[in-house]
């Protein structure tokens, strides 16, 4: 096993900072040595004194030879310059999802990915969930047998318009880990979607062609179903839920999201829960990225990769196209 | 409060035999006559001495003043007849789903229903189930403020596929008891579907364009969206459960097919569960039965009617049609 | 089998009306002639037409040949006179728990109901809860192996002092039903017991020797041991549990004490739960009278029996005797 | 904050090796430099490298100035002599419990601490568990009013006899535990204790006087009443709960060691079950550790400290001795 990787983390919003706290001292093997911010970010963070870590230039942070690795939590639409230019540089590169902003963003991204041949991880952290993780863990096992149908629920509270109008859509925003979900439990790939989509909560959404609610129906490579279900509305708190059919039993990755003590009073039996999915999440953002490290330092291929993160946005391109056109999409 | 029930009973096969066995000694208020059955069938009864009650032929059952109520529990190619004729008799009727075997014949037994204007409930029994019942009171109350969404799942053993050729296929024999879940807890009406399906289990079934496994988008009157998934699989034992969501909560109307004490024994804690809807529902279709004994006695209306078996059947007759034509399909 | 029981009911109070509208049309094979109740209580239920049959005096009662089978839910105090002249006419009888309202009387009780050698059930209706019915199922299949431990919980609401001042104690009104469980669940008997208690909630009960919290420490006659713990205040409605530990498992008969959906709302995930023993037992107090209906006609005799009486009230009378005694003291 | 704090490790056996592991990375602000192990273990270690971290002498361990804080993690009969020295040459102590083998040790390690005035931790885990550690936040937030009852249950796999033969007995191995959590919990110190126990599973036990199960009524300052089971048998895994009763709810800290994702196959719904403590609290170990480098960096007092570690074992030793004796014993 190598000496300690030396991270740089780009990027220090609500994601970057927790990233950054991790890789202050959670992270088994792991360091963080600087960040690059944009400058208004930048002067914010000094004037509170909140930053985790020496605030440094972009290119200073990339030309660095002493940081072997780079988080990339910066802004979606920076995501394809942001990978692009680390890469190049021969980082290990550990990316928040999605790849890109676009499909053609994305798919270069990919691109420049595979030619740079360096460590990539995408930050699907389902995957590191304790729960999903041994819902995988059954599945592969055979505790099920054979695959025949899934179902996948994210519900989470709305952001705002400003953030959702450069989004992507809700199939990209919250869909998208349902994808990944579906493709880690079953082993299977998506290759058609059909959706469908409602505005129930912000009429706003209307003007960009976007949903507020929406379904996916989708049909995997081994002729098995699936669907998902996501809206922008969770008043009881961040929702989400997996569960996978097939010939010999069913596994269902359940949302733990509630506070782990059961408390009994007026009439009822109740479990407090979480609101957010930085709480339901805190284990799962930590173990993937002590995972990356892991896998960085052994020499292996850090998993998911930027595969996974290409495929799981042509699913959500294509569910997008498939709301709008009102027809079934294969996925390319 | 007039004085009991006389009922009859015509089918005694396993629901028959169910319905009978509630009507001798478990429906207050009521009490069992008499049962009409084929011949075949009836020679196989009297031989081993298994009838619940005296049998007699249809018309005689039929022409006796003394039943008030008969409960409808042939098959389902005989729905029609029977239903017309005992209500043109004048007898309340309490019939198995679905009204009918083809969307023809169920308009006609709705029309002759009305026109004879006696009381009618059909057997959706999950109205009278302990969960659902409780998930309708919350949504009435309000918990859940307005609509948004639903989901709803059975998944069942398959029968024979003789007995499938004549179903009217997975939509019409599982899905009917989502749809009519959807509608009963939701308070919406289905006015539009959008179906797929798959064989994965019986490959005859492709023959006559039926599916093992099919998954329904639908919108709801106010803009709601649900979907429900079905399949002819549940290794583990009968399975269903709904869920809908509100701009305030979700309510789950969980499947208890579990025996209520748990095991902890090898590596794990367990709960069996029960094989098969007649111990799923074996409080339900005793409540609704008296339900509908009571409703006669006191002269309210029972219910479900026969607008909801309607209502119930044309969802699943548009979502056949979708599944076989690949579109949406609005609801008449 | 042969025909109709034909019942009386001595008693109408909660627990009597309970009964009588039982028998009023949901116990097959049985039907309820006659009720017999004190002169006070008779004026009140014909002044407001409630009562569930005709009322007569009790000695007609008694001397209706008509009348097969009594149940007998009048006051405690009562109990040993009521029983002694029903099962002196040959009556076979159910009985309200307990047996008697001192050792003494219950031993007596006892002692008639022998020699009258009629059929005799006492009212521990845990026993026909689906819930605990289930873990005696399992423990008697072997599925935990020799039993080690038992633990029995129940907490109930407080009643009025007055009650309590003739009701035996804590251990007698609530701890009898756990003491039957363990004997159930266990099939051990309970050998020696040392018990404690306090006064938290009312005050008056120290002036006769009373306590509202209690905890029961018992031997079995195989060597294991078990706990009870008893209070009379549950807030949050009736609240009861068993948990039987062997040697290869452990078996818990959970408290299913909740409404059958679940609401997500607020920031909570919660059931909302029965208030009484009487809504909790609803399905038990049915399905016990149906069994003593069904073993009457049968010519087998019914479970539990005076035997079980006498053994649970002598197990609550140790540990009375223990409490304020403070030691060990052996079941006789 | 004060810059890392460096730490050595006393015993590196299954506990010192979690604990190692942990501060190898997992633990924001410290470091590990050196452990301390006896010679054969030591020789063990080097020759299979891997020891975690160089192995020194305990006397060089002990004396190098660059070492801040200790954990030891040593045979409980080792306790009171490494953390005398520990704390005698200033050095902030993490102990595992108990703080020794016998009450005087006990006592006198205690009064060292105290004399020293050096941060000390004592390891009861289950105070940063998040079950018990929001059970405790409920409980002091007062949803459940002030305490009435209290009930623990610790049962796992019989360890060698020959650990057994010095660990005290039941209940300061496992009991212990119990009790620290029912003074969390509760807020409340335990007064008297009244203990029993069987030998059911070991019989060599029955020769050093130690039993295999042990139930312990105990009484609360403020009047409560408590009950604490113990078993060496749990076949489907380490089993705890903790349950407090307040005049206006209950809460549970429920065990949580199941994987987190459902299993519905053959005929149950089943949860696989961790079979070790080192699993179950694998985070409460590793968050227990942080709590304490905050604290000793932050200047704070850490938590639960010596007198919770006193107090503990004073009411293990009157539940032996009640149990030797058969009578109620105070604590001192």
């Amino acid at each position: 096993m190598p000496a300690n990787l030396t991270f740089g983390v780009v990027g220090l919003g609500r994601m970057g900072q927790l990233h950054a706290a991790n890789l202050n001292g959670a992270i088994a093997g792991a360091r963080l040595k600087a960040a690059s911010v944009d400058d208004e970010h930048c002067r914010r963070l000094e004037a509170d004194g909140s930053a985790p870590c020496p605030l440094v230039d972009l290119d200073d942070l990339i030309d660095d030879p002493e940081i072997d690795a780079v988080a990339v939590v910066s802004p979606t639409a920076l995501h394809r310059e942001h990978i692009e230019r680390c890469v190049a540089a021969g980082k290990a590169v550990f990316a928040e999802k999605p790849l890109a902003g676009t499909m053609a963003d994305t798919l270069a991204v990919a691109a420049a990915v595979r030619a740079a041949g360096v460590p990539f991880q995408i930050g699907f952290q389902r995957r590191y969930d304790p729960s999903y993780a041994h819902a995988r863990e059954l599945i592969a096992e055979g505790a099920i047998g054979d695959i025949e149908m899934f179902r996948g629920i994210t519900c989470d509270a709305i952001p705002p318009v400003d953030y959702l109008r450069t989004s992507g859509g809700l199939f990209h925003d919250l869909g998208v880990h349902d994808i990944d979900a579906a493709r880690f439990l079953t082993g299977q790939e998506i290759v058609a979607v059909h959706a469908t989509g409602a505005v129930l909560i912000e009429p706003e959404l209307a003007t960009f062609d976007d949903v507020d609610h929406g379904i996916v129906t989708m049909r995997f490579s081994n002729g098995g179903l699936g669907v998902i279900q996501n809206s922008w509305r969770a008043p009881y708190g961040y929702d989400i839920r997996a569960e996978v059919h097939g010939t010999l039993g069913k596994v269902i990755a359940e949302v733990d999201a509630r506070e782990p003590a059961a408390l009994y009073a007026g009439r009822s039996f109740a479990f407090r829960r979480h609101h957010l999915f930085v709480e339901r999440f805190a284990e799962a953002y930590r173990v993937e990225l002590q995972a990356f490290a892991d896998a960085v330092r052994a020499g292996r291929a850090p998993s998911p990769g930027v595969e996974d993160g290409l495929r799981a946005t042509a699913v959500a391109d294509a569910a997008t196209r498939s709301r709008i056109d009102d027809r079934w999409v294969d996925v390319a």
